[in-house]
């Protein structure tokens, strides 16, 4: 028995059902295979030069190696209210609807944390950004899910506008208990852009019922023709209920600044600052100066839709690939996110699995072999529905096109080889 | 009736009884008064060239734009390591032994959140840095509490070392439902370095219980001669029970980073892991690296002993402004604080406060008033006790002196006024 077993210091229940979470599972697997690594949605290349640039000035800002407040610096929030002002059709108080936080994912673990009750249950729709769970069930609420469903024939190439929501089931979810909805556009790993009608829908529901809704909008600069990114929060009677959460790495291509941001009605925001107070104090300093001058330049150099420009090219690229391996898959309408259909990949019976493998669905064992066996890494994405509902996203991986061409063309000539595994 | 008041979207009861931080009231109050802060701790400095040199050349490393292993960088991990094993006597595992978190305060949140279920209460030493109420209570923890009382004179100058645990006391605390105790040493707001032996004291209860020690160690770089920074993880059967915190901020007089540490046994460290990974799934990586540059240069540069003796020199400032004002106060061991007893200071009766001071006890009353009349800001420590003992705080005020020598001299100066409102 080993000194510590003596002591057997308990984990919280919060923590202790986790599983390991799927980044940690293959973000590694990819470093240790050496495989092209199009799993966890990080940039393999460096931001824009007046970004980094950014980062530098801020360093030589004395003050900016201090606490902030915990809103966020002042410019930051002033820029946040001068871009995002006018895409929320009125003007943004930088002192009371708009807060900093430490990446979006805090800023989500805030909200859930001010609003959640014991007990309380949050609607979400499946597939959903794992975090979300933990995120949840950390501060004591019960989620509950809908399922986004594709319509049409999975075994050919289908778009993220097929993937469409049952407003009646998730009606039928409402109780009592519902607390708030949690919605996201442009959708990971779907890559759908609600059109305003889908979002209307949602929205009558929360009036309905009176419901928080907690819009992750974190890929909001991310949609490809002829799609727009609407927000849900500018749809009538939704101001006063909805959260928006932003993300400086989405936006400017830097996944490693952790700053984020909360948009809302002053009482929302009040009290997820109240929790995010309490949970990090403030965001880092230095990079938030960086987001605020990076914002700023982004309002004259065109950054946005030479970005959507960059990031169309690569959707292209990875379509194609995957066209020629022979896999059918969703074309996205927004973010950085192809679903494949593998259910025609033959993964021999025999494969030997680890055990951490083992206990997963199918999208676990066709990701592990196809980076041991093909040198790509994806994301399976079980992991982004519950346990009942898995089996809908048994025959998908998630690939990021958030990657270099050369990386986009090594996993082009890579995924040739799958055809050898297809069965026609 | 506002349209949000018809939404009434209520907040969680883990926030709804939250007051407003002293923090957010007294750094805006020092802004808005153009008064000398010695409040909030934060310098009023720039970091030394070689922290802020660290940082920038973190800007020029692609791979610092993206996220980090919710761990925290291999090589941030690794130095920490190679800096923290000698003085834990040990060699420290970088992959399963030590994290890096957004701050020590969310550190701090994670083991909570870790750790406590609903009820599970927790033993404060108080006074005690004031987030660990929130951080406690909304991971469902109880706090219990037991004061640091000053022994001797305390109309005279004192001596960290003469603020004493009543061990018994701490003792008789102990419940089935005793979960942890959080420790803190040197000691924020009293400046006291525990002794090898008080700490053996409270080791022996934690062994004794079967409790988890959680020990900040924050200002672990600064305690001045005599004295000597003791870790109570080193203690006999203290290594499996203790997560020792630390802080990148307070280390290298850079607050805004956000980027604090976990060090402990393996099986303590990836249940905070767990709970880490989900709040804010990882650091920011340029400054995890810049602390891991920062750390390599100061094994060899002679940071940490000048750091001290700078300040040294300020402690012996602020402890001469004070004398010359005619304030007792208690002569810290360590940390950037000095706690002064404003006893003897009469505030007009007849002096008008705002609704948000009105309700809270003298040290609020006090520290406002001198902000507005003496210009000098400080921190009332009452928000260290729980409301039981807070009238233990009533006649105390923090002052922190991590501020220019230009500063101390200007507030020494502003003191002097105080003279004017003491009775002899």
């Amino acid at each position: 028995m080993s000194s510590y077993a003596k002591t057997s210091i308990k984990k919280s229940d919060k923590v202790a059902h986790f599983q390991q979470d799927v980044w940690s599972i293959f973000t590694p697997l990819a470093a240790q295979l050496n495989a092209i690594n199009l799993g966890q949605g990080f940039m393999n290349f460096p931001p824009e030069e007046f970004i980094k640039e950014a980062a530098r000035n801020a360093i030589s800002i004395d003050e900016c190696h201090q606490y902030s407040h915990p809103k966020g610096r002042l410019h930051t929030r002033q820029a946040l209210a001068k871009t995002y002002g006018p895409l929320f059709n009125r003007t943004l108080d930088p002192e009371s609807e708009i807060i900093t936080t430490a990446g979006a994912n805090e800023g989500l673990y805030s909200i859930f944390a001010g609003f959640i009750n014991e007990g309380n249950e949050v609607i979400l729709i499946e597939p959903f950004f794992d975090q979300y769970i933990s995120n949840i069930t950390m501060n004591g609420g019960v989620p509950v899910y809908v399922p986004l469903k594709p319509y049409g024939d999975a075994s050919k190439i289908m778009s993220s506008r097929d993937w469409k929501l049952d407003i009646n089931e998730l009606r039928s979810k409402v109780t009592p208990k519902t607390k708030l909805i949690v919605f996201n556009t442009p959708h990971n790993p779907v890559g759908k852009v609600f059109s305003k009608e889908e979002m209307e829908e949602i929205a009558q529901v929360a009036r309905e019922f009176n419901l928080l809704l907690v819009s992750d909008e974190v890929y909001d600069r991310l949609y490809y023709k002829p799609d727009v990114h609407e927000r849900i929060a500018n749809l009538p009677g939704m101001w006063e209920r909805t959260i928006t959460v932003g993300s400086g790495g989405k936006t400017f291509g830097t996944t490693g600044w952790r700053v984020g941001w909360l948009i809302g009605h002053k009482e929302l925001i009040a009290t997820a600052l109240a929790a995010h107070t309490r949970v990090v104090f403030c965001v880092n300093s230095p990079l938030q100066e960086a987001l605020a001058v990076s914002l700023e330049c982004a309002e004259t150099n065109d950054y946005y839709e030479n970005n959507i420009a960059k990031y169309e090219a690569k959707r292209e690229k990875l379509c194609t690939a995957l066209s020629d391996a022979g896999l059918p898959y969703t074309i996205p309408q927004g973010s950085y996110f192809i679903l494949a259909n593998s259910a025609k990949i033959q993964v021999p019976e025999d494969y030997e699995f680890p055990e951490i493998i083992k206990k997963r669905p199918r999208d676990f064992k066709v990701c592990y072999w196809m980076a041991k066996e093909i040198g790509v890494v994806a994301i399976p994405p079980s992991e982004f529905y519950c346990e009942e509902n898995r089996y809908l996203a048994k025959d998908y991986v998630r690939f990021a096109f958030c990657k270099t061409d050369e990386t986009l063309d090594a996993a082009a000539k890579a995924l040739l080889k799958l055809r050898n595994y297809i069965k026609q």
